[in-house]
């Protein structure tokens, strides 16, 4: 093939980029399922590497080339293989993917005990550059949320919604330097007995009354959720750092209301790639 | 301008095209606003014309002159103006204008009296083939609903949630065959007036203390709202036919209930394009 | 249980309900793959029924109970059957599924040969009173557009942009009463034959070389591809009736261009829900 | 009014909030014109608070209030004053305010001289804790890129697509401590001027062979855009820092292909509020 390669011309404009990739790529991948060992889902991509500034561009496909390799499995576990590939293939000092899905548990309702199948929007971002490597997690779960407020100035009733519940984390190392195994079921359980009560896809009449009642007897703010939250996530060994942000879609307003806080554990050492990597 | 026009061309296909133009437009506009005259917002525009078998292809660029020039004027009274422009510039036998915006009504809470901005999706759909019209609105209102069901069968409590209500309809005419003039305003209070209760922009605790008992003492499914709102559209006569459509964002599930329904009033005569004509 | 049944109660506004149901649900589905058999995807999904003026409410629950208990399966085959129970299960005279899905196809690129996976947004609406029943299936194909004025007009070059092609259509009936199988597969190769090239997951450069050149030589307005997909249905005897439309994301503007055109064979039988159930 | 204030109790989880507040807020604004002094448009907000940690919650309704009165103004410079009575209203020891908003030009076409307008999606992102400020200006211009690997390979043609440019910026300070003022104009006539060709709402035929031509004689990468923004900011004393991200939406493609940079000037003073706030 004696095609002219423009990417691989000299740049002179001394701007190195820091990413540079593919985005709003759909494909179908398979996560881990603390339950069924696997799961199929369909994943929202971006892939890209650094590029330094004597460089014109990169090469494109090389990215869908490896997505399509790798499709087979996207966890924790090889995330960081892929992110070699990427950097070799591309001769980039670093790479980054970050990977969005709806994730699937099945959920039995509280009283009758019928079950069916929630989604929770779930991200990996990870990123290295063949020495440190950052991985990072996120889950958000549906709750339900009801008004302190309303409630203790109303003779009756209070208002409740859906909120919207993100813990975005980073998981800390093990004894071997590999980082803790932190299921997206966990996070799920954290993010629901820190709310009024838990979002159910099949609720019978006898569960209906359950979680109405449950909601009444515990009601949070936005500020509460967030910070019950941020509780359970510090006495967490496994936890690094986590930002946990909650949405309440109001029920009363046109708009939404929202919480934030941040945490980093002191003094915790850095993932190195070499650890990460999974032996063939 | 000696360049060739391809659109003018002849086609042999033997398919004509019910609808050619352009979408995805973003442009601002006035629209009628009830109690301050006019009111300046945003509209999504989608704009086209019949395109016969015989022609290759339309003159995109001038539905871009058309819309410019008449970008101070969007109403139910402005708009076969323009239907008839499109129709004249393109040599088209109809035209067809799809108008969304979001519109702006100050509201008052209901003790304190303080007030703030509410905003509320809207559309004007209109086409006109030179002799009959079709004008189309629908507004689409955020409402606070209660569930009659969770209320009856719980001890305290009962789960609520933000629903939106859609009602679109087509005016009837009024004795010199000009469709009734429907304020957005009048729409929103029929919606508010068939929920739980209204949403609001700005609420101070007494505020909420006054919305969170009268949902609770107004509990409606999302089968009543829609039915609420028919029942009153069906004795308004200036309602030619209707669909109204709830979708109740649910606080117990991750996904939503709704219901709709659709009426036609018997007997009603067809608005002429000659007597919608604003003079000049 | 002794909890009361408020749904069951006795409607007095003689307002009858077209669809009342679930929406925007998330879920894990199965649909038929015309290489492999049957493709793992994830669907959105509106279930619903018609509501009686007399009846009160329906029983939401039962929608999820059944969508979880069929989830394996949904398609043109099984959707007669999950109609049936639904219109049973909630004692309904009629009942409507509407399900979005993406599918993926693997496609080879045109002179390497390599390959990677391309998602196609589709669409399956059923819906049916027992007797007729209607089934709709809705395939939306990105492509690459090439504008024949610009060519034409210009000594070099020519804007060219992705397009989005939907394909929605009615089967007609096969002697035996069924509907014709029509495949996600045919009605992409449909699409891409329409337009100036197709779109790929996977181009080197060698490929990237041959679909510049093919989109150049083969330039089409959006009302092109969408007459050239509809002469190609309509002498396609399994087409009962169909809607095509094209939208063009014009490289040039920041609006699109988009056509449309429909079409209904004359004289063709319906389907009867009898006809269409599959034997257990 | 004796209703209980719950959000003023004491909270003893020991977690701080960085961000409380309300957001998806959509309210008319006025922003500052280049041309004609000011424009009326329409804003998506987030308004926050830090909450320490002894507060249970924060007081939701006052920022509608303070939303609702100074929503004549959302500028560089009027900003500074709404943190300061975000932080006064709230108690807060800081505040801040997100806000995205369309924002209209008049473009001419390059040959015709026509024009009509072209929307630009913005951000204004500003946060003081009383003494230091950040102030964040985001413009996204949508631009022509045409291949130059495309061009280079084929015989004839190059495949060109819609990019979308997003520039980031704080800006630095002049002689009096102030911010420099930066036009949301300029920032479009960089992007533009870095790009294959300008993206416009209205061409005429001798427009559209300008503009093809203008790509084909112009190609760009991603990575070129990027770069070419780049280099244009960085001699630009009045900018202080700046990410640059530009996403293009292949038309050989059904994904994008992306780049991004960041710089920061060295040794830069920062911003104080107090010179910041204008005089009343």
């Amino acid at each position: 093939m004696g095609l002219v390669d423009i990417q691989n011309s000299q740049d002179t404009r001394q701007v190195e980029l820091e990413q540079v990739g593919v985005r709003d790529l759909s494909y179908p991948i398979t996560v881990l399922d603390q339950h069924s060992g696997s799961q199929h889902t369909i994943g929202q991509l971006s892939l890209s590497v650094h590029l330094p500034e004597e460089f014109k561009g990169t090469h494109m496909s090389r990215f869908i080339e490896i997505l399509h390799s790798n499709r087979g499995d996207f966890t924790m576990l090889t995330m960081p293989n892929i992110l070699k590939e990427l950097r070799e293939r591309l001769s980039a000092k670093s790479a980054r993917i970050d990977l969005r899905f709806p994730y699937f548990m099945e959920r039995k309702a509280p009283a009758s005990g019928q079950s069916a199948l929630l989604d929770y929007q779930c991200a990996f971002i990870a990123q290295s550059d063949g020495t440190e490597l950052d991985f990072t997690m996120q889950v958000t779960v549906p709750v339900t949320t009801l008004c302190p407020c309303s409630k203790a100035i109303s003779d009756y009733g209070a208002h409740n919604q859906r909120g919207y519940l993100t813990i975005e984390l980073q998981p800390s190392l093990d004894d071997s330097g590999k980082p803790h195994m932190i299921w997206i079921e966990e996070l799920v359980e954290v993010a629901e007995s820190s709310a009024s009560a838990p979002v159910y896809p099949l609720l019978k009449r006898i569960d209906e009354r359950h979680v109405t009642m449950q909601a009444y007897d515990n009601p949070v703010f936005v500020e509460d959720i967030v910070r019950n939250v941020a509780v359970k996530l510090r006495v967490d060994g496994r936890v690094k750092k986590f930002t946990v942000e909650c949405v309440n879609h109001e029920s009363i307003h046109n708009h939404s209301a929202y919480a934030r806080t941040s945490w980093t554990r002191g003094g915790v050492p850095l993932l190195t790639e070499e650890k990460a990597l999974v032996e063939a």
